[in-house]
């Protein structure tokens, strides 16, 4: 099976915006076994848009066109495809009703081009849109499929998992496993030497590397023509890395990091606070992104001044006059200060110079003090995260979940090979 | 000036990495003034590499092809490219120099592939590559230019800025001016009926609407032999736009509204804290991103139960029990209790619920209160922002940032034609 993407939009081909749709497309058309042999982008023009459309129909076997589906004068894809297809236009009273309730659940009028987006191609097949005004369409002819989403990321993501993947595999099965495994408080290439040869341990599997500010994902995928000998020997795979690296998994596939230590606090039946001065909010705003965070989070403090760490978290003023605001015996102060303001099991802080002012030679920039405070007392590490302030706040912040996860699972508090995250 | 990028790589087309070349690029040749017709994707085959050079060639003044250069088996651009142009390979000295001084300055041989690196299409003009082995070439025939580069991407942006660029601007000249203006508060819908016909108004110029979960951004370009006026062209469009929407645009290109937001703090000499609930530390998050942002910023609560907001932040239990931690009464009462226990110019908090549980009828999934305490009083507003926590934290944290900058300016607090934001 071969599968074209067409990406519109002239931001698109100016540089505005950066085409992660073709890639989040790409990758999951590959999952199911079929082969993405072209990504086309092109503009805003209908007399492009039908030239194209008749020429990816005519060459491939799924076609997923994105954007182009708004509102305003410059979107034409509805329009093309109409003609390109010869379905005139016409009102659908479910799309309709479905672009009402969305308004009116954000307390928004209905305007006249919004009931206008209520017209599709009559005899093209709806898809729904939980996440905007715009419906997409698909028709099927010949054992083709021709998609039609828009451009906004989370509403053509919504569309694509609730009812082109479905779809999808309803008429082709192949079978294929896949499983990314995600590290934290490694680098890949330290990863690499310990995980070594597991590749060439399993036949028919293949390993790749993902690196990102926050560690470093695994990306596994077997292939057979069984589903069950497949998912065998990704678990094999990852049965080989948990006895290497197991101390710097957390998880795999979609899991993100807060959401794994809310459940081990949870678990547990087990509290925490946070106390954040670089840091500035990112750990709290993680922690509770998770629906349910309330069940073990009450409270955070961002305290940013020498003051407020003195004033609210109870951080005694001659520690910061002796050590400075980051420091060792600050961090812990912090973590002890916050947990017991809150009454919490766990306390946990941050305190560094995220830049780009403040440092000095014995204390540069990106220098990060991680305090936690729990029922076997107070600790805090020592980090170097770097002199970029976004990437040292989203790398402290990622070790400060860590160093909860660690403790929750009697792993030593700081990852043994390093220092500092990659 | 027609261009159209090539963009040469399996991995593209799996999912595996995306197309930042191609933004760059995008984003470069428009500077220019040459409008990016296309850009197309493909893999590395050298069939369909032969036919898409020869009708990009074809329809197209330039021609950018990136990728497919490396020294292994895969890589199969440079064969397709000395076919189609007919141009056999032959070794080049000053490109066997080039990679031969390149591995030595890394203490690399120069292995078997390397060296067979240093063969280039005879004829071609070479692009040399000062951050990695693979040289890139080029022809101009008929005024028509094809460009060659690698696909790494700081090898392409090394050739693209010291070889490609100059090149061009040697070839013509085109004058372009282009501006994004910045909104929030408003939805695509509305705003685009707001500025109705101000496009036509204008000639030689474009506008784009580009939407978010954060706001609209409204793209602006002018095309114009002299740059001068296509700045003009530019500035007269951005004016129109201030005098009919003006209270919601808070920014040009790339802006920040949180930065807007502290230097108007900065700059009359004001200072802010935060009470959250329902955005969980995302607004100061934010504020804390900005370098300098400790000049007016001191402290945050995130108090995420009743019991923190009463014990942290001073909220009087009686008001929790009589009108609910998500009302008007309990969001102006952590805007206050913060303002004092920071003794900072101005208090801002949120409380609402941002699912997926504890909506009820009267109070659904979605429902914010903001609130903001300053020396002239305390207020607070209502909005409904939909039922994805994330969305809902994120556009309640824009409005937060929103109502301090609508406060600063003396604008109305809440958007006037509407009650929850795009």
């Amino acid at each position: 099976m071969n599968a074209e993407i067409l990406s519109i939009g002239d931001e698109l081909l100016i540089g505005q915006v950066t085409n992660t749709n073709a890639t989040y497309l790409g990758e999951q058309l590959s999952l199911l076994g079929i082969t993405v042999r072209r990504i086309t982008t092109i503009g805003d023009h209908i007399d492009t848009l039908q030239k194209e459309f008749r020429r990816a129909w005519k060459e491939n076997d799924i076609v997923i066109s994105t954007g182009g589906l708004g509102p305003t004068h410059d979107d034409v894809t509805r329009a093309a495809f109409s003609n390109v297809f010869d379905m005139p236009l016409v009102e659908h009273a479910l799309v309709l009703d479905d672009i009402t309730r969305f308004l009116s659940e954000r307390r928004r009028p209905v305007t006249a081009a919004n009931r206008d987006q209520a017209m599709v191609p009559a005899g093209a097949e709806i898809i729904r849109n939980n996440n905007g005004t715009a419906p997409g369409y698909c028709i099927h002819r010949d054992m083709k499929h021709f998609f039609v989403v828009p451009g906004v990321p989370h509403e053509m993501t919504g569309m694509v998992e609730s009812f082109i993947l479905p779809r999808l595999l309803e008429n082709f099965r192949n079978a294929r496993a896949s499983t990314t495994v995600l590290t934290t408080g490694i680098p890949e290439s330290t990863l690499a030497e310990l995980l070594g040869d597991i590749q060439s341990r399993c036949d028919g599997c293949s390993m790749a590397y993902l690196p990102s500010t926050l560690g470093v994902r695994v990306r596994l995928t077997a292939i057979d023509p069984e589903q069950e000998r497949a998912a065998e020997r990704i678990a094999l795979m990852q049965a080989h890395i948990n006895e290497r690296a197991g101390e710097f998994v957390f998880g795999t596939d979609d899991d993100r990091l807060e959401a794994v230590v809310l459940k081990l606090l949870i678990d547990t039946g087990k509290s925490i606070a946070v106390a954040e001065s670089c840091t500035g909010g990112l750990i709290t705003d993680r922690i509770t992104n998770v629906p349910g965070s309330s069940r073990c989070f009450d409270r955070g403090v961002i305290a940013y001044s020498n003051r407020s760490k003195i004033e609210t978290l109870g951080v005694d003023p001659r520690i910061i006059e002796t050590h400075g605001a980051v420091s060792r015996q600050t961090a812990e102060a912090m973590a002890a200060g916050v947990r017991q303001l809150a009454g919490s099991s766990i306390g946990i802080s941050t305190t560094g110079i995220a830049g780009p002012d403040g440092g000095t030679a014995s204390k540069p920039v990106g220098l990060v003090w991680i305090g936690i405070a729990g029922e076997t007392g107070t600790h805090a590490c020592e980090y170097y995260f770097g002199t970029d302030r976004i990437r040292c706040k989203q790398r402290s912040a990622q070790a400060a979940l860590d160093t909860v996860r660690r403790t929750l699972l009697h792993l030593p508090l700081q990852p043994t090979t390093i220092r500092s995250q990659p």
